[in-house]
């Protein structure tokens, strides 16, 4: 009745279900509760679709970016979420290698290394692709600060610099989001949520 | 600095936050807690990309496909969830159609446009693109029933015939998926998580 294929790519969906569970150090814009990490990858897919105009490269796969959103963190069901502003970078590329093989090398061939290939893509952030996709993952987060007046920033003693210098990436995927992002950046140091 | 289209583009990526808080009757597969419409967003999203050699029609386009999945809840904004086997078949149809103008309509053209015939297209499911994300739609929580014993069917009184009435539209999507549906509801019945 259910043969090893459908056997392996359904380990697989409900392996991610545990995606689900992994919370961010980002509020919902209402700010009731801490997102997780399922809720961001789709928020992100439809900011890649709404956004998709402003992309550096008018030519890029929109396909490829939306999957590179999709699974960009199934990782951290093994590696755990990372805050983009105190990253562990020692250990953590390591940790979330292996993962990736791990959760893709669930599915079967050529799914598996279909999937672990569009991660490294994301995390190489060579492409036009990449770097579109990593553009819209560091202007979400950022949206939601502005919005929550810098709630994670407080909490972490976050300081406006490094704040543009980690966004600064969202330049090379999304030049006309980046000049947007900087002004929030600068309003919220205005507004005292972010200090220099 | 901020023009017409990217502000309407921010209103609506604002605006569809609210979906994290549009909690389903199913539950996450631990069952820890019910599962919210971002949450299924996500994971039919991925479910479209991992069973994609499963669709009716090999020559489907795919980046359309998860176009919907992504975006065919936000119309519960406005028009809230609807149970599987409890649908209110006289007003829905007509608030989601509402909801739909008001949600898309944040977004400048042609974005509106292309958002509600994506909506329109993917619940009239008359292309093998809607017939595909519709079978997907249905095997995922089909699955998590299977995986709760039945949690939401106990709960609301739902029959055997009822479920393979409501899941059959898997077929025309999704053949072999329907044939591994059908051994789901068979062996929730054998079990006693399902009465005829």
């Amino acid at each position: 009745m259910i043969d090893d294929r459908l056997e392996k790519q359904l380990a697989f969906i409900i392996e991610i279900d545990k995606v689900k569970q992994i919370f961010r150090q980002t509020r919902l814009y209402d700010q009731s509760r801490y997102e997780n990490d399922a809720e961001h990858g789709w928020h992100m897919s439809m900011m890649v679709l709404v956004f998709s105009e402003h992309a550096a490269d008018s030519g890029i796969d929109l396909c490829k970016v939306m999957k590179m959103a999709l699974l960009h963190d199934i990782v951290e069901i093994d590696a755990g979420d990372q805050y983009l502003y105190g990253r562990d970078t020692v250990d953590l590329p390591k940790k979330e290698a292996a993962a990736a093989r791990r959760i893709f090398g669930l599915l079967p061939d050529p799914q598996r290394d279909e999937f672990i290939e569009l991660w490294e893509e994301f995390e190489a952030r060579e492409t036009p692709e990449a770097r579109f996709a990593k553009a819209v993952d560091r202007l979400g987060p950022l949206l939601q600060e502005y919005h929550n007046h810098g709630h994670a920033w407080k909490k972490h003693g976050v300081y406006a610099d490094t704040v543009r210098k980690v966004n600064r990436v969202i330049e090379d995927g999304a030049p006309r989001l980046w000049e947007y992002a900087k002004s929030l950046i600068e309003e919220s140091v205005r507004r005292g949520d972010l200090p220099e």
